[in-house]
């Protein structure tokens, strides 16, 4: 069943919006006393878009990356969005952001996968098997996130949860074979759909039927405590998988980076699943919840910060509406 | 560079609004004379939506699919939602359709590819790999549209143009080696973004901005001519690539099944790539365009009328907003 991916993280780029929020600002904002935020969901800090549009924040990432990884758009084989919201209904918000870039007439692939907050990780382990087939040596994934925009200030805990912003990774295919994808898998649980969800905005409720009765079903709606029971139930099995399919152990493995739901729930994660508090890598103090964004901000942080080098194993893990859970083991 | 992936188109089914709505009656809402449809689109019939949802058409188009395969839901391994409109903004539509089919426990991996009418093309070329890889083994993709919700009557030609409906295609990679992929292929150029569009329902123009003044912005808006003219310019060396990477000619293709983009261009289109009358597989006249779900209906409707048989190569082709342009040459 099982096969390998050389796949290696060759550069990594954020954008975040100038327009940073405190946790003072939104508890003043949704009434809740000094320390609520600190204490429920942990972030201290995020950023909130002015005029920035995703693709526009999603090119910045990606211009950044490029830089990191020493290579031109013209070394790009594919582009592929990897975001829980579009910029627009129609159409793909990666050729939105292609021709952000100024590279409209490239011809270069670009399209869109979605499974919200696991869009990353559905994406690099969707695409790593193009790449390691050969169909493409290099891709640019993106994640774009513009959270603030559906946020329903009637919910206090999502509302002091979220945070706007890009991530841009590229990977190439390792032709030394060393860097490499060691498992990965996806579960989708379509009963807990609707414990995290837009309900409007698309074919179903369209926005024509928006007015004050409506408006709420075109803002972000979530049963944390719901979502947090069904993942408790089932990611400690698909960790053992991932980890067995890998042939680790926990102790193996340098970082886990998981989504960045909330402190609350990752700290309690943590504990159930056996990793260290020095594997577990939160960063969201001074991010917020980025929807998919998070995971891949994880990443170029862990990077930049010197908790990743060349031959290091880690762990992306994470829940997302759907109701999915996802993880990949990586050779970084 | 080049890798052939053994996969068999094992079942498809699809699922029709029971509303029909004729050229007449099309004609009479935008105002044009008796005959202008036929003229201009060539579509004489399409289904639109009552109450349906997206995800109600997709679960029965899957059930359908599932039985012409004669499988059972416990047979496959991955669930891709291949449209170009979403049924809400958050979770992806293929969640959606795993709770529509009750199977919301199962934990079968769903989610969604978007590259707007190319998505099935894009779709089972990008799973192909991972099933050729034997992560999946049958895989079920399922294209839900409902395109109704979102005309301009204002714009005549588009007004006139499109469908509702789903169809949901099950693959499974062939041990017997004997059905294929031969070759495919996907170019985006992000220049022609604003040529089929619609702005608003995401992140950059949200519902809540819904007014008189602005309702356009949640409504479709095409510049057909302009995106003939680019695919005009660029889908001949694509096709030409595709047949050579899968060592054929034009006369070895027993059909082609075009994304409908509507009659007229595909009649001169089909005159550009040099395919006779007999190869070039038009059936919008009954279906209208639907979006992603044109290209696969075509699958369904060439195999049900006897067009297709096991050993018969064919190329689905066609263009999409974002502008991406796409082909895959197929071994039945």
């Amino acid at each position: 069943m099982y096969k390998l991916r050389h796949i290696k993280i060759i550069g990594t780029g954020t954008f975040l919006p100038k327009n940073t929020i405190s946790d003072k600002e939104i508890e003043k904002k949704i009434g809740v006393e000094d320390g609520w935020i600190a204490k429920k969901t942990g972030v201290i800090k995020r950023h909130f878009v002015e005029n920035e549009t995703a693709s526009e924040m999603g090119a910045k990432a990606s211009f950044e990356a490029l830089k990191n990884a020493n290579l031109s758009y013209e070394d790009i084989d594919c582009i592929i969005c990897a975001s829980g919201t579009m910029q627009q209904a129609i159409p793909s918000t990666a050729s939105l952001i292609q021709r952000e870039m100024k590279k409209g007439k490239s011809g270069t692939p670009a399209f869109d996968i979605n499974s919200t907050c696991l869009s990353f990780v559905v994406a690099l382990d969707t695409i790593s098997y193009m790449m390691e087939a050969k169909r493409y040596k290099t891709v640019l994934i993106v994640s774009s996130e513009i959270a603030s925009v559906g946020v329903n200030w009637e919910h206090k805990e999502s509302a002091s949860l979220f945070g706007d912003g890009a991530v841009a990774i590229i990977i190439q295919r390792d032709e030394s074979k060393k860097s490499k994808i060691l498992s990965s898998k996806i579960e989708t649980y379509g009963d807990g759909a609707s414990l995290s969800e837009i309900r409007g905005g698309g074919t179903n409720i369209h926005p024509r039927h928006y007015s004050e009765e409506t408006k709420e079903d075109f803002l972000f709606h979530m049963n944390g405590r719901a979502i947090f029971k069904q993942a408790y139930r089932v990611l400690p099995k698909m960790v053992n998988e991932l980890l067995n399919e890998a042939d680790i152990t926990k102790e193996d493995l340098k970082l886990v980076i998981p989504h960045q739901a909330s402190l609350m729930a990752m700290r309690i994660m943590r504990k159930k699943l056996g990793f260290s508090e020095n594997q577990f890598f939160s960063f969201i103090h001074n991010y917020g919840n980025m929807i998919a964004a998070s995971i891949p901000i994880g990443i170029h942080e862990a990077i930049a910060q010197g908790k990743l080098n060349r031959g290091d194993k880690f762990l992306l893990l994470g829940t997302s509406a759907g109701l999915s859970i996802g993880g990949i083991v990586i050779e970084y």
